[in-house]
């Protein structure tokens, strides 16, 4: 007896390394995992305890969101349109005033945002990683998590051990491959700015004794760039491969500003990309070069980054940017197609997190982290190319159902896991409280 | 007796030049105007025939899109990732394949999807001008709508009045001026590599007898604008102001490639600029110069362009790209703010239209022409600026009302004026028809 059928329905999937649509296929899921994939015609249907009929609708993977601060959605919109120093004279205080409480709060409606909109995993970096991790288990979501240290990059004493991160690490371990592995913990370096090579020698350390993946910021602004390299007389990128950092498995975020040598480097140490087109363009750090990353054969994903930077935690919207800016600055209209962005939203965010061979993809064995989306609706009307609509014209709205490990968490406007009304009314109360410390700053 | 009151709303409306933001009005709606903004507190409440609680609500200007193809949507995504050369291949003989009650559809399709997503106001260029025209009057929406004749540059002989375009505009003209001016006819120019100046003088000359505004595609490509100089010695600006077209009320779309002394033509002859960022990435065109625009006193406005270059018909899109893309070309994240994008979406709409005196605001007098987005949404929570919000966090999906000259036409999911079953069971018939053109040319 399956768990759930999905019956009829347009399937997204791969076939080796491209993408497959399937027009007419019958989806049965059992025990958390896709367990049969048959064409429409085939067969007699399987029993199941519940039917869904897919049709007219598009089954794709899940997407996977690999760049976020769940903690920080409450201060969503807090500080738009300002230099970065203006920024943070906002954002620096607002931060330290969340306290656990709010944390846990602004992790939910992340994770509540992410799963209205069809994201099945995240990758976050959060110093309350405590309380993100807690958010996400309850939730239902896929999520690897990871806090970061801060130093001055000049601190020579400053020891992993020492910081605040490690004692936030040793709470949150509770968490660690709970589920089954549905929630992870990595280890996170902020940045190169905020580290030194002793300190990020002994978190890589940490991270292959314990087997864990690395998540860091890299080459994000031009000035963090120019910085590092008189600081050390080189980028970013080797700093962290000098540290011993890129002989683990890392996600980079940003990688705006990577010269040709770095993306050598990217390409040769397998390092993972997290492309964050809305963040990057809003906080003015530029264009990520994803087309040269690609030739390269870098694996490319995409984040959201925060809602404070970008301002939604909705990968649709990335989806679609991430061609249309390649498109717009190499003025070829045919470079980065719908079939790379796809990849990049799913099986390239499963690959950076060290997941590509249980979700990722509608395909036999894996979890079934997957979301249906209505075609018949005005704006996806009419499809003649699935992948085109995916890409080009859904939006958070179509999706109306994501499921994450068999587990239908989202459905038609409903959370089954989160209790979204006590959820709105606890943000609003802390929006207020921020609204407050924001006035008098203006 | 009111017709509608909208009690307890935030209000994004103008102060002079600057927008204002009313944290708790209510706004009263009689006879198709907006007849009193007043102070939730100040009085009491006058007799309505239906009170609307818009408490947790923003109430916004409707959005105005100055550049669509409505007549298109039903090639949404019919060519995506293409050259040029190989997407005029599939969408030559599609449009060619069009007839009229294809035609009609698919700009009650592109409608339907505009008001769904907060556009009030469409101004539109279709071969099919008598079945845009039919659309837009039927279903409640403001509408400015131009056909366009076509030659070779090379063609001196060819005239206006000879132009199937010429007979199209005669049909539609029972359309003009309909419903108290809601309907609007333009006269259109293609752009300069299918018109002669002679053309354009006719379709000037004819325009200022009726008292029309002109629309117009400019500099949508480096390789237009090259074969302008090549052609005339100087570029499509030079060559619209040489003709007397900009001596008329004109919006020019695109406008990507205009140099320095473009610029300074389109501030003198007050030529209103509809940027379609979304479009303009997606062909690989490039990036208009928004922000030299801006600082020389073009009245710049938004334009989704149609279904097939974009490949939606949300103006929320290009409200955050905008910003988004001007921010991250100038690395200065200080630069072209919420207030100017959502100007752009609104009132400079509006101008572009000659309609600025009649819409685009929250105004006393003005026609009730407005939308009402729900903040107390996962994707909207929190709220610290309605116009941060507007602009960086909002979506389609947001909008529970839109409301045309006082007329609801859609709310909480329902279109008031258009039977949707029925329009996307006729859209489906005709995808399929297209479809079976397209796969030939695979």
């Amino acid at each position: 007896m399956l768990d759930f059928l999905f019956k009829d329905a347009t399937v997204i999937t791969f076939q080796g390394k491209d993408l497959l649509i399937l027009p007419s296929a019958n989806v049965g899921i059992k025990n958390g995992r896709i367990v049969s994939i048959t064409d429409k015609e085939a067969t007699d249907l399987p029993q199941t305890r519940r039917l869904i009929d897919a049709s007219n609708k598009l089954l794709m993977p899940g997407l996977v969101n690999t760049h976020a601060h769940l903690c920080m959605t409450l201060l969503r919109g807090y500080a738009d349109d300002f230099t970065l120093l203006e920024w943070l004279k906002y954002i620096a205080p607002a931060e330290a005033a969340t306290d656990d409480a709010m944390a846990y709060t602004a992790a939910q409606l992340g994770i509540a945002e992410m799963l209205a909109s069809g994201i099945t995993s995240v990758s976050d970096m959060d110093m309350q990683l405590t309380q993100a991790m807690r958010a996400a288990f309850e939730s239902g979501i896929n999520a690897s998590l990871c806090n970061s240290a801060f130093c001055e990059p000049s601190d020579a004493k400053h020891t992993f051990k020492k910081d605040p991160a490690f004692q936030e690490i040793e709470r949150a371990s509770e968490y660690h491959m709970a589920d089954n592995g549905r929630i992870r913990m990595d280890m996170g370096i902020h940045a190169e700015y905020t580290s030194t090579a002793s300190l990020c020698q002994e978190i890589a350390d940490y991270a292959s004794k314990q087997g864990m993946r690395i998540q860091l910021h890299m080459s994000e602004t031009a000035k963090e760039h120019q910085d590092c390299i008189q600081r050390h007389g080189y980028t970013p990128a080797s700093f962290f491969n000098q540290a011993g950092v890129f002989d683990l498995p890392v996600t980079a975020a940003h990688c705006v500003q990577v010269t040709d040598q770095d993306i050598e480097i990217l390409a040769n140490k397998k390092i993972n990309v997290s492309h964050n087109p809305v963040s990057n363009l809003k906080l003015a750090s530029g264009i990520a070069p994803v087309n040269q990353l690609l030739k390269a054969n870098v694996n490319v994903s995409l984040g959201s980054d925060s809602a404070c930077s970008n301002n939604s935690l909705n990968l649709f919207e990335e989806l679609k940017l991430m061609p249309l800016l390649q498109k717009g600055i190499t003025r070829d209209s045919s470079s980065l197609t719908a079939q790379d962005a796809f990849k990049a939203a799913t099986i390239n965010g499963a690959k950076a997190q060290g997941r590509d061979q249980e979700t990722g993809s509608i395909k036999e064995n894996f979890y079934a982290d997957l979301i249906l989306l209505d075609l018949n609706t005005l704006s996806l009307m009419p499809t003649y190319d699935p992948l085109s609509t995916a890409v080009y014209s859904a939006t958070a709205k179509d999706v109306c159902l994501t499921m994450v490990r068999g587990r239908i968490l989202y459905e038609n406007g409903e959370h089954l896991t989160l209790d979204i009304p006590k959820l709105l009314h606890k943000a609003e109360g802390y929006r207020a409280k921020l609204a407050g410390m924001r006035v008098g700053r203006q």
